[in-house]
């Protein structure tokens, strides 16, 4: 971290006034509350979080980045802090947090309203968030990691709709260049880590919306479907997951500086369903971490 | 079960011509596959699918189904069929099926198309498909059963959009009327369990499409919030949850009977926050257990 941005100390932004004036706030999804948790002892230092869908891979990751920051204590004995619920698990490793947000927008929308209220409740400041995902990649070989240019919806367009008491509003899906950039450079600095960024196409569903043909219904040919993959393709498309959109719109309107970084599970020009071995699979899911602790880690002074 | 409709024998549709001529279907998010795994051996005896989000929820639902049909064995024996992934988890227990589902459409809809992939692959017949939830009241008190009418979306319509190769289409949400009308028979049989016909508005997030004013994002008043309800609650709406569109939606294309039956943890009207104690939740979920419970003991001859 540089001097500048040390002094600048970004606040975490709510946008919401009636959290002001609210006697006490439960983060329902999470268990934690205001009341019941001293949230700024528990997380003021964090300045890294760092989201994913699967509950086990993001506790892998916690003790991943256990290891590599070099804390002290075994890494097998890190507890989940929303033990008391089963909608998300959350593990703090120093200054980083590393949470489960299920699949699909609506899962990660409840996940990011309460995270977000739990760092300005935390009094959190200067704060990264990754998410670090599986995809599907367009026109690129399975094990490609994706850092995400612009994340866009279903025709291309770098956007998110949302629902505001039955009106859709829209917002823009910009995430942060430089984070993105600095991601990309690290990439070029880790061996046997293929990297490409550009961009991801967030859909609502695995199958129909992916253009899939083996879905438990399909009604469009092989064809249309490399139709629409060849468009998104000329359209920047390089990886298709299904979190991307509102979690740039969310950050973007809170003022956090917000990456997307997902490994490709197989070229979907080839396929649909995803046949590499386990082994295979777990390899692939560790690059995204594998980028993303070389940025904290050089961050954090800890590589020159 | 009637003599007529055990004759009957609904075969589960799957409406895609690919599946017939795929060499193996592998479901991804199951971690099973008609390869590695017998499906008509493991599945082929279901009757009664029961869905719901939580993990630890169906988990809980599958041990208490197994007293109530009072099947050989220790119900905290059961074995999470899925416990290869974490995406989702799976219970059977005799001729009923617990699955979870995650929150909100796309994770629901991922395991709606591989479970239909499954019945099918398993050749079920006669399948009645039930969702379990929770969800907001809408002029209803906390506790109150809901069983779904239809499931509308934040305009009130019957409808839901899929996206299809970057097209909009949409499918009823038209949920079977005899199952409905059963299970609301049997609520009045069951004692301490206040229970209502009506609609269910089915929303992509939890605080600005359901008017909450507590989220990290909130750009409008209490008054505009208590007008969108009252809209809701003339257009028929009783509570408001994450996945009856798209569950109804699938299930009616496939030829399911499906229903959802979901208990409200706060009335609306009177606030956002879910302040129930822990004990009084866990009660209050145990609600749409009971009565799918008692269906499923009826439709087998276990109650007169």
């Amino acid at each position: 971290m540089s001097l500048f941005s040390f002094f600048l100390r970004e606040p975490v932004h709510v946008k919401n006034p009636n959290l002001f004036t609210m006697e006490e706030d439960i983060l329902y999804h999470f268990s934690l509350g205001t009341k019941t948790h001293n949230l700024p002892e528990m997380f003021g230092d964090i300045k890294f979080v760092c989201v994913g869908g699967s509950a086990n891979r993001m506790k892998a990751f916690a003790q991943f980045i256990h290891q590599e920051l070099s804390l002290p204590g075994n890494p097998n004995d890190i507890q989940d802090i929303c033990e008391g619920t089963d909608r998300y698990c959350m593990y703090k490793v120093g200054p980083v947090l590393s949470i489960s947000h299920g699949m699909g927008v609506p899962s990660i929308s409840i996940m990011l309203h309460e995270l977000i209220k739990l760092l300005h409740h935390a009094q959190c400041r200067d704060v990264v968030l990754f998410r670090l995902g599986t995809s599907g990649g367009v026109g690129l070989p399975a094990g490609t990691v994706v850092i995400t240019d612009k994340a866009v919806d279903y025709s291309f367009q770098a956007k998110f709709e949302q629902v505001v008491l039955g009106k859709v509003i829209t917002r823009s899906t910009e995430l942060d260049e430089g984070v993105s950039n600095e991601l990309l450079q690290y990439s070029t600095e880790i061996p046997n880590l293929p990297t490409v960024i550009g961009n991801t196409m967030c859909t609502h569903d695995f199958y129909e919306g992916q253009g899939r043909l083996d879905g438990a219904l399909c009604s469009f040919s092989h064809e249309e479907k490399l139709e629409y993959l060849r468009k998104a393709y000329e359209a920047g498309v390089r990886n298709i997951e299904m979190e991307s959109t509102v979690f740039a719109a969310m950050c973007r309107v809170c003022g956090l500086k917000a990456a997307v970084i997902c490994v490709t599970l197989l070229n979907r020009f080839e396929g649909d369903q995803i046949t590499a071995s386990h082994d295979v699979l777990v390899e692939y899911q560790q690059r995204p971490q594998i980028l993303v602790s070389y940025f904290i880690k050089k961050r954090l002074g800890l590589i020159a």
